[in-house]
Formats: C-alpha cells, sequence, structure tokens
C-alpha cells in the first residue's frame, strides 16, 4: 500500500491542497494520503523541519513524506528526494530536510524534465512537480529515476546543544506543546550519572523542581514536575496545568540542570 | 477494509498524532484511518466522550474508534477495548466511554505485556500501546487477547436528566454547535403528548418560541424556530443566524417548555 | 478505487462530520475519503463555491466531490446530483454549484425516495440523503438512478468581470491566500498584447508596481511583485511578505491595469 503524507503552510482548507491531492490521487489512485499539517506558520521552514523530524520516522517502510514549504518556487533553489533510514522525502533543499539530512542515505537533485507532461508553473512546483515525484516514488521509483545524485543537504541553524559541565547542564527550550509542556534540548542520555532523587535541580526562570518523575500523573495537580517526554528529551509539565503559562516560558527560554554527585 | 478513528486533545498538525499514525500504519497497512477530532479542548474529557457517543454509532460494523484524552497517562488507571453494538473503542478508562459504556457488551483492561515488544513509554500510551490495540482490532482481534474482562467502566456525570412535570419541562442545553443552535437534554419522544402548534411554547432566558417547526428554512430569516433537530433532540435555531449570539445563551443554560392540553 | 470529497461548514472535529464519514464508508467501504474543507464560513455558499472551483477539477476520473453548505435544508431547495468534466458532484442547488455548472454535462433532481430505507432527517439531509448518493456515485451509478434530469443550477452573482478598454484594464481582488498575496479576476490572457517589461503598470490602491515577474522569489524580500500565479491568474504579492497587510488590500479591492503600447 502507498503511503504519501503531506505537510505545507497551505492552510488547512485550501484549494492549493485540495490540487496537490489531486495530482497525487491521480497518479497513485490507491494510495492512502496522511495530512501531518498544512497549519505550518507561513514559510516557517524550521517549524516544519521539526514536524518532519519528530513526526515522520515511525512511519512504514517507504512511506512518501511530501513537504512543501517554499518560499524560493520558481528560483533555482534544489528540489531534493531522499531517502533516510526507512522513510522517503521530496520537498525543497531549503533546510527542511536540514534535521532528516541528518540519517539521509541518499538524495537526488530532481529534474522537472523527467517527469514529461506539461510545463510546470513558476509559482506551484508543490503540485507540479513534487506531488508528481512523491506519488511515483511511493508506487517504488528509485530516486535516479528523477535526477543526479545530491551531496549536501541546505541545513537549519539546528538550536543551540546543551551545554554539559561538571555536575550541570545549560539546555533550553525547543518546544512548547498544546498542553503547555516545555520540551527541552537536553536528552535523557546526557543525564545517565545524575541522581534522579532531590538532589537533582531543574530551574526555568525563577521556578525550579527537584527530582526526575517518571510521569505527568503522579503529582498532585498544579505541580510543577521533570520528567523524560515521549521523544526521550527532558521536560518541564505542571501536573493538570500548562507549564508554558505558570512559568511564563516560551521557545528558546534557558533551562538550567545541576545536581549533587550520588554518594 | 479496517478502519480506525482518531479523536485526541493533541492539535491537528501535532507530532503525536503523526506519530500514532505512523504506529497504526505499521500495525494495519490497509486500514482506513478517520480523524474525528485532534482539537478537544486539553485534557476535556466530556468533550470527547460527547464527540464519540454521537459521532461514532454510524460507522460500520467492526469499526475502531480510538481516543486518547488521558491526563493520568502512566498512572494506574487502566486502558480499556470495549465492544459497544457494531463499533470497537480503544483508549483510558477515565469517563471518555462514559456514555459510549451505556451500550457496551464486553470490555477488557489492556495489559501491555501481551502485546510484546519494546517497554512503553510513561507518558505516550496512545503511540505505544492504544495504537497497537486499536490497529490489532481492526484487523479482527478479539478484546481476550488483551487483558481480562472489565466489569465496571468509570462514568462520567452526565448532564442533568431533564424533568417532566405535567404539562411542563424543565431541560437545558447541552451543545451550541457551529451555528449557533442550541441543542437541548430533551428528546422527541418526551414531547409526544405535547401539541406542535402556538399551544406549545419554549422559553430560554427571556426569549420563548412558539411550537415546533420542520426545519430551519420553513421561516423568515432572524426567526427564533424550536425544532427537532438530526440527532433527536429538541433543538433552537435562529434561521439565517445565531442563537447562541442573538439568545446569548450557552451550554448549561435553562430550557422550559410548556403547554396546554390539546382539546 | 472510489474517491469522495468533503466540503461543509460544519466545523472540523464537529460530530456532523463524523456522522457523514460513517455513513460514507457504510456504504462505499473502500471509498478514499478526502477532506476538502469542513472551515467554511457558517453557511457561506459562494467560499464553498470557489473551492470547488478551484479544489477540484484535477481530481481522477469519476471523483464524487460532496458539498454540504445548505441554509435551506428540509425546504424544498433541490438536492441535485451533476456530471461535470471528469467529476461528479452532489449537493444543495443553493448556487454552490454556481462555477462548476458552468461546465457541467448533466444533472438530475435527487428523489430522496429512490434511495430505499428510513425516512430522512428534516434538518441534515448530507447525511440522509446527500451521502448515500455520493457513496453509489463513487461506485459507478448513473445520475438518473437518483431522479430526473434538471436543467438549470442556481447560479452565484459571479464576481464583476474584469473590463479591457484599449490599453488598460480594470479588475478586482477576488481572493486573499494565506500568504496574503492578492489573486485578481484577470486571467493571462487578457495581457497577451501587454508587454511583460517596466512598460506595464500594476496598481492597487496607492500602491503600485512595474512589469511582470516569472516567480515570488526572484526579487528582494519586500519587494511588491505582480505574477501570473497557479491558477493562471494575474496577482499581486510581497516577496517573503505579506501583501494583503502591507497594501491593506482586501477581497473586492479594484485593481487597475495599464501600458505603453510595445514599439
Amino acid at each position: 500500500m502507498p503511503i504519501i503524507t503531506l505537510t505545507t503552510d497551505f492552510g488547512a482548507g485550501s484549494h492549493y491542497v485540495a490540487q496537490m491531492k489531486g495530482v497525487l490521487l491521480c497518479e497513485a489512485p490507491t494510495a492512502t494520503l496522511v495530512d501531518l499539517s498544512h497549519d505550518i506558520g507561513p514559510q516557517n521552514i524550521g517549524e516544519a523541519a521539526r514536524l518532519l523530524e519528530h513526526g515522520t520516522p515511525r512511519f512504514p517502510k517507504g512511506t512518501v513524506h511530501l513537504a512543501v514549504v517554499d518560499p524560493g518556487v520558481g528560483t533555482d533553489r534544489p528540489i531534493v528526494a531522499i531517502d533516510a533510514g526507512t522513510q522517503r522525502y521530496v520537498g525543497p533543499d531549503n533546510g527542511l530536510f536540514g534535521w532528516i539530512g541528518n540519517w539521509a542515505d541518499a538524495a537526488v537533485v530532481v529534474d522537472a524534465e523527467r517527469l514529461g507532461g506539461k510545463t510546470p508553473s513558476a509559482t506551484f512546483h508543490g503540485r507540479d512537480i513534487m506531488a508528481p515525484v512523491a506519488a511515483r516514488l511511493a508506487l517504488g521509483a528509485e530516486l535516479t529515476d528523477f535526477g543526479e545524485e545530491h551531496e549536501i543537504l541546505a541545513s537549519l541553524p539546528r538550536t543551540i546543544e546543551p551545554k554539559k559541565n561538571g555536575q550541570s547542564i545549560a539546555g533550553r527550550i525547543v518546544e512548547v506543546d498544546r498542553f503547555g509542556n516545555l520540551i527541552s534540548n537536553v536528552p535523557a542520555g546526557m543525564l545517565s550519572k545524575a541522581p534522579r532523587d532531590s538532589r537533582l535541580r531543574i530551574a526555568c526562570g525563577e521556578h525550579e523542581t527537584f527530582g526526575l518523575q517518571y510521569t505527568y500523573g503522579d503529582h498532585p495537580p498544579q505541580t510543577l514536575v521533570a520528567l523524560v517526554g515521549s521523544g526521550g528529551m527532558l521536560e518541564l509539565a505542571i501536573v493538570n496545568g500548562n507549564a508554558a503559562e505558570m512559568l511564563a516560558a516560551t521557545e528558546g527560554d534557558d533551562l538550567l540542570i545541576d545536581w549533587k554527585a550520588r554518594e
């Protein structure tokens, strides 16, 4: 079963999305289409890159992820097709795949002439070039059917990496989810030598909490807790509440972690 | 054809939803996935319960409805799988199925160990436990493949039932839809002995209307009308207008119905 | 593979949408369902008509487009089924198909009694009549299985057509997309005798730009550019910016185009 996911900044309900789906289903009538998001902030490449990084790796082998956030449409920015682990990707090479690129096995620059058919429009390559490529990849085409190998993928300025210094770590908040949970750039592995009990302190602005909890619901409502979230990163949460609001914290804010040695 | 619907409070476009869909399609690659809503208010169990009650009974026999509004994730609140009429349900037993439970035929508490595979995360059972169970149920698994029978489902404080007293009924508004229609908790059957003409009065705050209409468009624009809606409940509407705004009415408001006897 | 798209004003996440999908999948269990939009403004027939006009023609032959924006539900407004080019449509004949109707090959008025089954509700024909018709059309039924031929489709007051007068055109803005691009009612063909260079002037309020560009990204950020968009219509855009905001322009505003003759 061919599976194609879609990530765009066109807005849910836009006729641009409808047109792309029409093209996808003409090329691959049996495909399952899965909307990841059409509400990426207009031209917000970083937001889409993060969704691709976290949302795509668990799809079945051979799934094609079509991503169209494309402020440079019609210019000479390349369109790329990528094989990365079990997943495949198509979109403009403008940083969208800056994180996916870390585990890319192969990439090609798409040559629109190899698609045949009509001359593509100048302003909607998502419909005229990327959707046909995505559909054919989902049906099993090879990357090299569409163009020549591409060595270097555009990168995004990655969020500053957390810094460890003895028994302290300087991290930051990189995502606020819909529940107001504050997800950091500190992976659980960085805490492997730290104690999990009250000797461990996690501070964000004037707020602090001690120890790592197992899950949200283990503590009384309105308590600030720190835990390792489902993506394997340290996060701060308010039990049954919204940490972003209660701490007045947001993406980019500093997170400080320190601890006393285990005895 | 396996069909799986999804109801969550993760937010449309969230990578949490993407991850669940990836898992569902790995387990059941031919499944049709149908989004009921991902925009349930954060941790609003009652809102999701109502969507399940009204939105799910018309799906084909064997459809699995996966519902993840789960403030207690990782605690000892049970995860349940339910057969109710022709439909199947999976989710945390926290009241989500308080209304569905009224017509449940069988329910089991899911034992995550029976799934095999990796240890589930503490904070995302929707992805790690419920999605695999939903996919396997959609493929035809038995409830008892996943755990032991569960007798009592958590209930929700059901909206106060309407009270009939001779020729009057005290009801209330339980839903405001996108058109501003005010849907009550008074079923049509409760009015079976009332006249449908102007001897019947329906009042909400200072506003009142007389008689039951057949449909919205039978009256001049901006008229307040009462009718039996598509779910079989008494509702108030403004023709081509928004009753919630014009009556300044909302969920929980009282609705009074009274009538003179038919002669 | 049967394909059915849905366009409604019910709101994404509404149980009305869920009920329609349940009915569609009962009738056509193998159908691919594609949401075009459920967030059409309540009872905004024109908005839905535009989405159908622009969003539907590229779907595979035989795709059925189910559109339910139906303020007259339950009254004697007809429900129609239409074959137009390669596409099929079902919905109330209230102007929803005012534009699609321009290329209709055949239309019938649906007679609900031919569906068999239960008496439809008075307030939800989308679920009780249109969804079953859409599903059966997607499975290959003939229009005439559902009713008698219908000659005249309800029309919408079409946006005033652009007026050409020698070397000038008076047009207007008919759509503002999510990026703030201002899409006009002036088709590229109307400019076929105009120069594409700086002798061509496009003005909107106090703002003007000269010449037609190939695409958005060919010019420095924040430049006002005019170009032919992906739908073949003249549009104004701000490179990497939002033209609607920067020009304080909106749907319905005038667009003036004039030029000096090519020498």
